[in-house]
Order: C-alpha cells, then sequence, then structure tokens
C-alpha cells in the first residue's frame, strides 16, 4: 500500500492565507460583495489550492475510467455490456458526447481501460486492467482488497502524470454499463441511506429491472456485509474498477493541489470513498451538475458540496464535469480581470447607520 | 404604436417539424435517449425557432440597457443612484463582470442608456434615452404610457440592429440602481405574490431598508392602481425604462426567430412583461441562472422556463445570461457533432419485453 498511503499523507489543507487575500480582492471589485456567488467562492477555493490569488487555467482534462460489472448478468441494465467496449472505442475515435463536449470546453480526453472486460487494442487507451470486469457482487466480492487498492493507485498515478504532463485542471469522467449498481451500493454502506432513496433507473430500466437492482444490492450487503467505517473494503465488495481509479484520481490531485471537477452519480461514489480515505482530498473538489439518477443529490450533500449545473443530465463520462470548467475559468478571469471600485471611480455601498 | 403592433404580428409558433427531426436525431446519437437533458431540449427548441435541424452560433451579443429610477429618493438600494453612469462607463472601459463574462464567452456587449439621469458622453454607449430616470412611482406613475411603448420600441430596433449586423444568440442585460423595487412591483402586480414573496435584498440592503422598500411598492400600487391584464400600464406606472427595453429586445428577438437568453430579476420581470405583451414570445427565450433574489423562482415558474444555473448570482447586467451562452453553444455541437450508433457501431438499449 505504500502508493497509497505516500499520497495520503502529502495531502494538506487548504491555503488559509491566500484564501483570506482572494475573498478581499473579490470585495474590492466594481458589484455588491458576494453578489457573483459560486464564482466568487470558486476563486476562493482555488487561491486555497493553489497558494495564488490569481489563478490561470493552463491545461485541462478530462479522464474517462472504464470497466466492466459482473453484476450485469443479474439484469440491472438497459444496455449489454458489449456497449463498455464499443462505447471506449467512440471516445477514441472522438464521437461520443464527452469528445464533443471537451472539445468544446478546450479539454483532452484521457481514457483508461482499468478494467474494460474485453481486449482493448487501441493506441488511445491506457491500458491498466486490473482484472477483466468485476465479480458479480450478487455472490461474491467484487475484487480482492489488493485490486480495490491497485485501482486506487492507478488513479493516482494517472492523476500525477496529467499533472506532469501540465495539466491544472482535472475533470472525472466514467464509462461501465452497470456502474449505477455498485454506486448506488456504495451510497447505502456509507450513509446509511435506505434502499428506495440511493437507486434509480440508471440508463433507463423499467419498473421490473429497478426492482430487481434494488433486491440484488440488499442481497449483496447482506452476503458480504461491507464494513462501512473501511472504505477500501466497501469499494471491493461492492464497488467497481473505475470508481477505485477515480477516488485515486481525486486523491492524486489533492496530493498535487490541482482542483479535480467531479461529475455525476458513478463520480460521487468514487468522491464519497476518496472522502472516507482522506476527508481533507474534498477540499480539492468542485462539483459541477446535479444528475437525475436521484441519489446523486444525497452524495452531493454527504460531501458538502453544491453542483452548479442543473442541467437533468444522467449520461456520466465526465460530460457534467467538463461543461463546469467554463465556469471555473470564468471564476479565474473574474478576480484577475474585473476593475477594483477604486480604478473605475465607483462608489461604494453607503454605509448604513442603524 | 406601429412599431410595436407590426412586430408583434411578426411573432409566430415554433417550427414542429424542425423539432420533431432534431429530436429524432438525439435519439439516434450515442447516448441512452434523453440523458443529455437540457443539453438536447436546447437543441430542439433553437430547431424551432431556426427551422434548421443543425445550428451554429455565429455572432453572440448581450445587450446591456441602463437607466435611472426616480424611487431610490425612497431609500430603497443599498447604492447611490450615481453609480449608474458610473458603471455604464466602467462597462465602456471593459473593468466591469459582464465584460470579463463576455470576453469570456466571446460575446460582444452592446450598451444602451435608455434613462440613465446623467449626461453619457461616449461613443460606446448607444445614445436611446427616453428621459432621464423614470419619475418616484411611489408618488406618481413612472412615465408616461408613451414613454413606455417607447421604451419598448427601442429595444425591438436595438434586436432588430443587432441581429442585422449578424447577432444569432441575443442576451438580456441591465444596469440601474433602484432597479429590483421595480421589478417586485411587476411581480407583484403580474402574478398577485404577496409583497413578503416578490421583494429581496437587491444589492443587500438591512431590515429597515427591506420594510421601506416592501411599504413602497404597496403604496404605489395602491395609489396607481397598474391594471395586471395591461402589461404597458403596469411598465409604465411601476416599471422602468430599462425594463421596458429588454422586454422589447425579447420581443424584437421573437419576432426575428433569434433565440434570446434572459438574465436574473431584472430581466426576469422584463420577460413577464413581454409574456403578457405576446404570450408567443416566451418560446424564444431561454432561461438562464436562478437569481438568489427570491423573486426570481416564481418569474421563471410563471414563464415555464427553468434555469441551468445555480450560481448563486444577483449582479445583473447580463453576467448569469452570458455564462449558459457555453451552454447553449455545448448543445449546437452536441446534436451537430456527435457520432449516430450506427455509425459508432455501438449497441442500442436492449428491448424489454414485459
Amino acid at each position: 500500500m505504500s502508493l497509497l498511503f505516500e499520497t495520503l499523507n502529502k495531502i494538506e489543507p487548504l491555503d488559509e492565507e491566500a484564501m483570506r487575500k482572494a475573498r478581499e480582492r473579490q470585495d474590492q471589485l466594481t458589484k455588491p460583495a458576494g453578489s457573483l456567488g459560486v464564482l466568487e467562492d470558486i476563486s476562493v477555493k482555488l487561491a486555497g489550492i493553489t497558494g495564488n490569488v490569481i489563478n490561470e487555467i493552463n491545461k485541462k482534462t478530462v479522464v474517462v475510467m472504464a470497466a466492466d460489472h459482473g453484476v450485469t448478468e443479474e439484469g440491472v441494465s438497459a444496455y449489454p455490456k458489449e456497449v463498455t467496449p464499443q462505447m471506449v472505442l467512440n471516445f477514441v475515435r472522438g464521437g461520443a458526447a464527452i469528445n464533443v463536449l471537451a472539445r468544446h470546453a478546450g479539454a483532452e480526453v484521457v481514457v483508461v481501460d482499468i478494467g474494460v472486460d474485453a481486449p482493448i487494442n487501441s493506441p488511445g487507451v491506457i491500458q491498466q486492467k486490473v482484472r477483466s470486469g468485476t465479480a458479480n457482487f450478487a455472490k461474491m466480492p467484487a475484487m480482492g482488497r489488493d485490486e480495490a487498492v491497485r485501482a486506487l493507485e492507478i488513479g493516482i498515478e494517472i492523476a500525477y502524470q496529467q499533472i506532469d504532463n501540465g495539466t491544472s485542471l482535472l475533470a472525472t469522467g466514467d464509462m461501465g454499463i452497470g456502474n449505477t449498481t455498485p454506486s448506488s451500493a456504495i451510497l447505502r454502506v456509507l450513509t446509511g441511506r435506505s434502499i428506495d432513496e440511493v437507486v434509480g433507473r440508471g440508463t433507463g430500466i423499467d419498473d421490473k429491472s429497478l426492482k430487481v437492482k434494488k433486491a440484488v444490492i440488499e442481497k449483496a450487503i447482506d452476503l458480504l456485509k461491507p464494513n462501512m467505517d473501511d472504505p477500501i473494503d466497501v469499494l471491493s465488495k461492492v464497488g467497481g474498477l473505475e470508481i477505485g481509479g477515480i477516488a485515486g484520481l481525486m486523491i492524486g490531485a489533492a496530493a498535487r493541489r490541482v482542483p479535480v471537477i467531479i461529475d455525476g452519480f458513478i463520480s460521487g461514489a468514487a468522491a464519497l470513498i476518496a472522502s472516507r480515505i482522506s476527508p481533507q482530498s474534498i477540499d480539492y473538489m468542485i462539483a459541477s451538475h446535479v444528475s437525475v439518477e436521484p441519489g446523486h443529490r444525497i452524495m452531493l450533500e454527504e460531501l458538502g458540496l453544491k453542483p452548479m449545473l442543473h442541467m437533468n443530465m444522467r449520461l456520466g463520462e465526465g460530460t457534467g464535469a467538463v461543461l463546469a470548467m467554463n465556469m471555473v475559468e470564468a471564476a479565474t478571469k473574474i478576480i484577475k480581470e474585473m476593475a477594483t471600485f477604486a480604478e473605475a471611480g465607483v462608489s461604494e455601498k453607503e454605509t448604513v447607520l442603524d
């Protein structure tokens, strides 16, 4: 566990002094104090992350982790699992939603095969297959504890590589048919919320499959007894390889003091895992959208993060996260480019005497 | 009233056939049907507006209408009214939030003096002063009916000019110290909602001023008896010149079949006015953010529009609207650039037999 432990030891608190200075500057800009809301909050958070009041986003990267799920045998998804490798190739060819939105955002798409249950022979995909899909957790643990740690460490390594290549803003994405099922299971175990609150329709299952999905998760938790105080136990028993990889990416980003935008429900499950391994890592996360998947709201509340975008989306791939890149960049420009009251010769708020 | 009536007569329903085709194409793209939510809805709306399934945004323009309000005499704002012309000059010099965010969005800022109570001598500002600020509507109508119509027609003319200059996406913005007071008054009259629901703290007034603001609005409505079935009567008695200008811009955009993104509380009041003059004009509006100002939610519900951005903002100027431009462009790229299931060789959803 050395890379994981080493990395966790590197995660430090935000720079309070830089945050204070950023807030001070925001209050001098030609607008009522606080009136730009989340844009101001993001600029303050970025100051805390980097230690600088003024930040520029150089290179933006969305990392899409792909893996398969043995639990699809139980009939929990509307799509056949062949779609996972098919979509990975779609990512490489640039035809998927994440490609379109990443191009729009000026971000690079990095695709990682961390556990697809089919050979992926493409130079456009980073090969880090821990195993060919998880086991069916309705019957046995999804993966071994060593495999869960390996998935986390791959995420850390990918974060380090991308940051070494110049990335100053990361976003998370996922591809894996069936992966709302492990995400709901993680949410159920780590928060104790009811099965009806944590399970949704994923890509669009009918009432019958929804019942099956709930029963499968309850059965798995009964059978495997994941320990809610041991996030790696939860990840290995009812999780997924891409979820572990994304959690590792978040931990690696925090260790290197780089902000990471979290996408929807799958990334939310990964963020929950990361936050239980390292509560401090939450400070380096920026929430993007709130998914149609009902459990996503619960995840964000649990993390104490507020989503900016209400787009009624439920696609994954990192699509919500890359849309939010534009807002993060807007925040960096506001604090950098706006005139102060003094510079613009604008009168400040009248002092009100009570 | 000839320009106004002429323009209203030109507003036609959306192109249902183009919308059907856009929905059909969205369902062929490599994603679960509907999973991109608002991005899909926008692409369908744009198809209805332009008649084309594939749309490109060429030139984007945010029109910032500036005017003063006699009602500031009553102590309803945290800022002195000198700030209106000071901020207009800040817009011209490029130091305000709207300038920063418009540059970020690649949009042009067009500033219109439609009623600032100070001479504005800058070639960077379109001069269309209807009068030097409204009258104090706590004592008399804010403006004459002819002035309200003139404000609407100026908005129409500006929309036409910008569209003639190549703009294919408009956004609305406002500047006017005190303008949450007429906006709340309009909301109160047109919806009958209670004074506590429609009045907020604007740029940040204290409890005492909040009480004054509510009392002033109630007194004005009692005194002037604006007719809720006559939106121009409401605009003239308790409205504002920039609110009329923005409403006119929306009507002009609808007549020319160009989408218009509506900003926060002031633009929302203008949208309410426009919607009561021409219910069809709502089809050409795209909501952007939901403001901190509590009445804004009510306005959007009344219009039947859902905000995409929850940024906790309350600045105006068009800042929320220009942030949403990025989302509208993302929507145009999704429908244009994504691969179909057939093109990408991706399996479609399994047919479920019940």
